[in-house]
């Protein structure tokens, strides 16, 4: 990694909404030159060491959790695991005062996932040290909306002019919209398919552009010509709410299995969040087979995480490249 | 940090109430110079590299867990953190076989806190690892007491002579018993002030000297010439118990607004353990305003316990000055 | 530690039944060149760093999942620590997605605990990472026995021709499995005692060699000549389950006091899993004196599993025996 890569990026990372094209491309730079760290067998970079790290999780993600550890750890950081339920906020203490706290341990960043959209926005606003947005509500998860940009951009060599089918609970995404946001950025043209009561009236404002995005009802239809199939995660706890089709039904009209990929370009690529519903939102075969990037996109997801760590700690990128 | 700073302080950390004055006052000093290290770049010395210090905690807390944690991290010891229902001690194993257990994996230090007054100090006498109390039921927190003192020392220039009023449930505080013994011990005057119901017969005989602590039930009064106000968090969970008052009337009563502050020496500081809540020990434009020490609290408690830590590490003082 | 130490194990650790006698007295040997570091000022040595260990406990452990933990950090690995409610695997995710998942973070080695035999076995087949098995339902616990082998090894300065008595719920315990095995591939002779209903039929057809394994229902007589006796814990709460004693009946039939230990031959050792149920069958003054082993098992646990996950993560040999 070379210090030429540093990029000006805000203080905190919110959402993709709030970065220009050239800023997620700068990110995704950095993630390549972190890809290989991962595949040294020291594991390891000096980038940030002396620094801390605070995973504020007032949600429970074992999966996000890790990543964002095993990167922070990977360049070298301190890192803080802190688990509050969200519910009962410290002993009643406000959210921000629970942040502050880390702040004035000389935290430089706060990696924060919370069930209410926009509180990462809002401890962003009230602290000086570098806030993360790990998974806010149906708001975004800009991190992972970069892996699935990074992912893409790997698999496919660029972003601009694919087709990219996103197919789910699109209403209650925060995958879905980060996605479509980053992706549209960068030149995709997102379709978005679920059941109507799943698609948000309005929701193609969110594009970068007035025809990067499109619904569609009918799955069939939607995969012509798609370069790249993301199902969303059933939320299976949602089964029986109103509107909300069982695990059986929503695989026979949602479910992505061999016959669907078929209708993709013969070189489509299958995605997916996790942790997979095997034969619900996709097929084993699927998630198994030669065209699915689910580990992949773990993978990638400690890169991304390192690259965004590294812009969003006040890193050292002199001594980034040497062996830790 | 300079290696003629090494103390004689004891095995363990027990209470202030076991500290000479001049082993305080060497913490303090040992504090101060660890201070800078949180400011670094690099915040981080190899003091106790190679070591292990245990966080062993029977009784939750975040806060004071995070504190120690990163405090052994930033002297690069490695720092294991475990968390142990007290009702349920581990399988029925007896207290003492879990501590004995941690000691024969070579850990130097055990940070304990635990529900039950004396339980570290029992600890101590069966082991020879060190061992911090970490609070221990409404007995002491001594690392409490020292950052307390730490922060006051550093706003005033000295204790001695200063007077400092602590309002609330003295009877159940332990962070009131261990900063009414450092106090009085440094020559601080400490006024306690609450209902009455809360402040425990005798409690002045654990002052260093009659007359350096005084009981008072009127806090307006009790605050002429203060130099220090700590309003002591109110356990909301005991509200609604016999002799406990309600939220409201005891904001009224013992809360500490801008009105109250006034009343005190025009450059009085605020101190609060925290978690705070606001609006009811005290005001929210107390807490944020510039006579509150509260965040500088949290800043100076890695100092302090950094400092303990590496006093009862068996630290290796030579190197403690050298980068990590 | 010497390069030349480096044994061809397999990729995996599941149980004891599947190495050769060489391969375990490899493990030993190497366990003894650790067991050193542990008494070092500085208790680190560099062989893992940069590689990751992940602790994937789908049972809680805090004993076992501290040992690994500890081990793992004084050869300066990056640990990850993940508690996971067997129940509820993760969402309805399966059990080797999960696993998938942390193998693609490039994790070197999987240390797994599950309540279901053979799990971590399903494991080990389905990724490419090193695979550690820390207790798998009543199944084996081979790194348990391999510190059970260390410490009768270092105390007795053989195996072979010793006489080792288990007393308790053999059907139950995978202790008492890999105990079982270890000790007669060594060449010890095992005597298996308990209530009938504990031992189940066919249990010593796990030793290696016929007339190496014998069940005796006398504890008393069964003592005779015994080098060693490993009481097992009596888990409580399978009492007033069918077929199971009470605590007190159990002391009395099967409790390993001063004077059953005066059964035995003089230098007879006592050793125990942990945690100890003080009176039940282990007494007081037992696990207290002075031929208990409790604590020294603690102490080699370290060492033990240091060695495993050096020879099971792919670690830089040559490296080894530097500081840190």
């Amino acid at each position: 990694m070379n210090a030429s890569t540093v990029v000006a990026v805000g203080k905190d990372l919110l959402g993709l909404a709030d970065l220009p094209a050239e800023t997620i491309t700068a990110l995704l730079d950095t993630s390549e030159s972190l890809l290989e760290v991962g595949e040294r067998t020291v594991k390891k970079v000096p980038a940030l060491r002396g620094k801390t790290v605070a995973n504020v999780f007032f949600e429970p993600s074992t999966r996000t959790r890790t990543s964002f550890e095993l990167a922070a750890k990977r360049l070298s950081a301190d890192v803080l695991n802190v688990s509050i339920p969200a519910s009962s906020v410290v002993k009643g203490e406000t959210l921000i005062d629970t942040a502050r706290t880390f702040e004035a341990m000389n935290v430089s960043t706060l990696v924060v996932r919370h069930s209410a959209s926009g509180a990462p926005r809002m401890l962003a606003a009230a602290l000086n040290s570098h806030v993360i947005n790990a998974g806010d509500g149906s708001h975004e998860h800009p991190t992972q909306g970069l892996l699935d940009l990074f992912t893409i951009r790997r698999a496919k060599g660029r972003i601009e002019g694919l087709v990219v089918v996103i197919v789910g609970d699109i209403a209650h995404s925060r995958v879905a919209r980060s996605g479509l946001i980053g992706l549209t950025k960068l030149g995709a043209v997102v379709r978005l398919v679920g059941p109507p009561t799943m698609i948000p009236m309005g929701i193609t404002e969110l594009a970068e552009a007035p025809g990067r995005a499109e619904v569609h009802n009918d799955l069939d239809a939607a995969l012509e010509g798609a370069d790249v199939i993301m199902p969303l995660r059933l939320q299976l706890e949602r089964q029986g709410a109103p509107l909300f089709p069982g695990r059986r039904e929503y695989r026979v009209r949602w479910g992505v299995d061999r016959r669907r990929v078929a209708l993709a370009r013969p070189d489509v690529i299958v995605m997916h969040p996790g942790p997979i519903n095997r034969g619900v939102e996709i097929a084993a075969d699927v998630a198994d087979g030669d065209r699915s990037m689910v580990l992949t996109q773990v993978t990638h997801g400690i890169a991304v995480r390192m690259a965004v760590l590294y812009h969003y700690s006040g890193g050292v990128p002199a001594e980034a490249g040497a062996a830790a």
